[in-house]
């Protein structure tokens, strides 16, 4: 009988693989939040650019506040996979981008790692499904995506392959918002998950018009800096429309603006506007407003705007 | 022989046509930046909407800083448009989003302005073409887009329409700027202009997450707030992947994830990634990032993300 996956919040070690610059940004966050980190990566220089990279980032997050006994000298760098994550408590692994690599990778760790342990992967757009399909024990694999710097973005999405336990996707939810994380859970695979796919789709557009000469990057970087872009970390592009449509709300927006979905402003094809997605828009932003009133979102929208412009030097 | 236009530097009086959510943005904007600002709209109830609109937002404007001599008292609401206009230096029209209906309204304000004074349209989307076709003065006629609220988000996107004197143009373009706004001249008229073309993508892609059922409302606001909506405001979508790519920046970020903009992570049909598109686009983040290294950039988007997380009490 093997031993017992420790609960989220007993977890004291964390075994980083890969410490590039999403596994490095993972390692100084788990500092900081007062993990004890063990690190391995396969390039020559690795432990080198790793403890630059924690460096470099310690003064801001010891700026933002550290977890009580976090220190830089909780990291211990491993030459050999098997010794970083002999004592893991949990694996992050932050690979390159490329499928083979992670699918031999993750096989590697699962061979090495006590099977009760949670190992967790920051793919950026690869589904677990298709990634663990070389592990011994594929159960106890699951995908929790971070943004960078993964030190200070607190978006964690977590979601689990076909073969992956649905109890390892709640045990990895549970413990990166322990460790201070904002998590998605995400109960289907969904290429790109949901941040990249949106931040993707705005991408993709942004390249058709350079391509057009429509705009220039500069132009593109200024709208949205300047533009939309600084409301975005105070109310997503949901309750932003919300707002749009007045005292009405979404259901408003959509009622009136819907068949401005039409009009050429993309090159994305628009989804038809159906009334259960119609409803299920509505809905979604009344849940999301709760108690708070149009005037009341406005006024917080506002407040947080302006603290941003400030923060920024730009008031 | 009429009179001469005045410099952009001399605009005292600015005449608001349209006095809703975005027309009364801008009278508080205006009146912030110590403007005379002379209202009219044709609801019933609009002066009372829009002097709330404006109390509400002067606590805001105050705290970021009035121009000298602002007051709200310099705000006059005139029950007739030609009143309205007559005194006008410039004036804004921010109408509902109708063709039909901006078509009449500026036609209406042409031929009571006289035909030296610049007219401007808040239009979100139409191009200064179709809605210029019957003004006696087309050439005095342009598109100066803001974002929603006027009085916060620096962002304007300034363009003419076919019949528009490249002049009035250039003078539109100068008046905001020493307003104080954030001015993206545009060389041609694009539906959607630039930030709400971007927007409108990111839109687009969630209202099919959600169709699809693969993302709630609330999941894809957590995913910008708490993603990248938080490096927006600070740099933009392609400053941000200039970083993803590490110290080789966009070109190493084209080179290498190049094909995977072949993945299906969006709706939207990816262009093609031609030699002149990349060029174009390392090319443009290079001009954008002038001195500043890699590391430079790092360094200012997480004292920026830092700063962006403590305002708004989430750090």
């Amino acid at each position: 009988m093997g031993a017992e996956r420790v609960a989220p919040a007993d977890v004291r070690t964390v075994a980083c693989v890969g410490a590039g610059v999403i596994g490095g940004g993972w390692v100084a966050y788990f500092l900081a939040r007062g993990y004890r980190v063990v690190a391995w990566d396969p390039a020559a220089d690795a432990e080198q650019r790793l403890r630059h990279l924690v460096d470099r980032a310690w003064p801001a997050l010891t700026e933002l506040g550290l977890a009580e006994g976090a220190s830089i000298d909780n990291l211990t760098y491993e030459a050999e996979l098997a010794d970083a994550v002999a004592e893991a408590d949990v694996v992050q692994e932050s690979a390159p981008e490329e499928l083979e690599l992670k699918r031999r990778l993750l096989a590697d760790i699962d061979a090495v790692t006590p099977p009760q342990v949670v190992i967790s992967s920051s793919t950026s757009g690869f589904g677990m499904t298709e990634m663990q399909v070389n592990c011994a024990h594929p159960e106890r694999t699951v995908v929790a995506h971070p943004f960078n710097p993964p030190y200070l973005i607190p978006l964690v999405e977590v979601v689990g392959g076909e073969q992956t336990a649905a109890d390892v996707v709640a045990w990895t939810s549970e413990f990166f918002r322990l460790a201070g994380k904002s998590v998605i859970t995400m109960d289907r695979e969904v290429p790109g998950f949901i941040a990249n796919r949106l931040q993707e789709a705005l991408w993709r557009e942004a390249l058709h018009m350079v391509a057009a000469g429509e705009a220039t990057v500069e132009q593109i970087d200024q709208s949205i800096t300047d533009g939309p872009g600084l409301r975005w970390p105070i109310q997503g592009p949901c309750l932003t429309f919300h707002l749009a449509g007045g005292q009405g709300g979404m259901a408003h927006m959509l009622d009136h603006f819907g068949p401005s979905l039409q009009a050429p402003w993309t090159r994305l094809e628009s989804t038809e506007l159906t009334t259960e997605l119609r409803d299920a828009m509505v809905e979604g932003c009344e849940r999301e407003a709760g108690d708070r009133s149009i005037d009341d979102l406005v006024a917080e929208r506002d407040r947080g705007v302006i603290a941003v412009l400030r923060s920024l030097g730009r008031a």
